[in-house]
């Protein structure tokens, strides 16, 4: 059934990698069977990252940028990062699932997938989901994220590209700094640039850049205007893009990037697996019995934990 | 040595209760001796998390809260969640710092903790350096977040009583409900409420309010506007957290809010445990001989890490 499964991936079939991202999503156990069937035919695909502050457009920005990418001929698959609503227990879709619905276009797979629960494990399951638009052959994989913390952070960063998406009211430049935003973008987008403000943006923005707070210091880090909403921008966008993956390729930084993600996934494995392991029934039991005497402060939680590993 | 400083932190010494917070964010062996210590003499004060969009003006908003907080008499700790400065390497304390170093006051505690590097390593710290307050005597703690992500989500809602700070310039509510911050606020604030929107965003946040989108059910949600630079509205939010205060320890719900976030930190502890005992120099020697079959994809992440834990 996996075997199966695999293949139809392999053959981009919509509704198999769908099945695949669910399997990941769903933690089956079946999802470590099939990603290792998968993983000898990733790796080609290249990752655009977009983040941002919420309300800054992204969603538009990725729109945009799936529409332009098809137009020229490319197969694109997106990972977009939302919480889950709290009415419905699903993903706040949006426009996002009108787009899918309104596309019969077999070579864009569009998927949302939940922050709620697992904190560490949103990171991990979305590389995975990534791995399986890559092995379906998608040219360009876009991984868009909703909230500008240290978890959304680190799976924009996982991306070969990394777009941060601001907008004139965004507020000023040190806010953005602050979010720890300037350091990730490879891109810097100015979105709904018609807006009062975006001129006062730009410059902050370039002053700062010029201060080499960025990844690579024999790099300008460009700034690029848009207004999404009209799909103004999005070609230079591309454009900066596609600049960039060559420029990575010719320093022979794409290599030592993807290796750097590949201990962060390698760690994120071991640490979900060390986790399940620990908490046999017996250990569960144990701190079921002591929480009271913890919540009492007649032992500490630090010791309840020594005694936890010691134990055995 | 721990013993004297444990003594120090009791009687709240300023220089003790730095000196211990360093300990914690250092992770020094030393932290969890002192911990250990002082937790007996934890669970006294009251944890107020100020979480929201960059910009919103949230440090504005604790350091008002903070002054009239000192002005009723009450001690108060602040831990601020900062990411770290690509500058310095240290923590973006901005005005922090001269609030700090003007006052001469013993009674307030303000403290920086930086967000780079260990993901789940801060919120743990966090809670730490928190504890250390506690113990010292502090009646209010203040945790205050710059991020929106899902590890800043986490560590405002550690606290007691979560206050969810917006501007009218942060985007529509919907954006607000996307970033996951309806379902984690106690009370809402509307900050910079003399600018324009401020009206339509006081109705859309009551109107998603009224969906019951919060923890309690059977309590409203107040919305308060502020004007925190001007000092404005700060009076009736600090009511707000008193009576939040006051219907928690009549519900009993206090009582399981804390044992809920206690079981959290004892998984927190436990993960870091775990990863630290598990990445043994020969296992790390196995990852840098195999990392680069990894990548060239001639073995899977899944075979490999599957390998670490079979080989013993």
């Amino acid at each position: 059934m996996i075997n199966d499964l695999a293949e139809k991936i392999l053959r981009s079939e919509k509704a198999a990698i769908a099945r695949g991202i669910s399997l990941v999503e769903n933690e089956s156990p079946q999802a470590s069977v099939l990603l290792k069937k998968l993983y000898k035919n990733t790796g080609r695909a290249y990752l655009v990252g977009i983040t941002g502050p919420p309300g800054a457009g992204k969603s538009t920005i990725t729109n945009s940028l799936t529409k332009l990418l098809r137009a020229k001929g490319h197969t694109v698959g997106v990972i977009a990062v939302d919480p889950t609503s709290p009415f419905t227990g699903g993903a706040l879709l949006g426009d996002r699932i009108r787009m899918q619905d309104s596309g019969t276009d077999e070579e864009v797979f569009i998927r949302s997938m939940a922050t709620r629960g697992s904190l560490g494990g949103l990171s991990r399951k979305a590389k995975e989901a990534c791995e399986i638009l890559d092995a379906s052959g998608k040219e360009f994989i876009i991984i868009e994220t909703v909230g500008v913390g240290q978890s959304e952070l680190d799976i924009a960063q996982t991306a070969d590209t990394t777009i941060v998406v601001l907008v004139p009211e965004s507020g000023d430049a040190v806010q953005t700094m602050k979010a720890g935003l300037m350091e990730i973008g490879d891109i810097f987008v100015i979105n709904k640039s018609d807006r009062e403000g975006s001129e006062a943006l730009g410059i902050a923005l370039r002053t700062m850049l010029h201060l080499k707070m960025t990844r690579e210091s024999d790099r300008e880090t460009p700034v690029v205007k848009t207004v999404a909403s009209r799909g103004k921008g999005i070609d230079e966008l591309l454009d900066l893009i596609l600049r960039h993956k060559d420029y990575l390729a010719q320093k022979g930084k794409l290599e030592s990037k993807r290796r750097e993600n590949l201990l962060k996934q390698i760690n994120e494995l071991v640490n979900h697996r060390l986790e399940h392991k620990f908490w046999t029934a017996e250990k569960k039991s144990q701190l079921d019995e002591k929480i009271a005497l913890i919540s009492g402060r007649e032992i500490t939680p630090y010791d309840f934990v020594d005694g936890l590993f010691t134990d055995k």
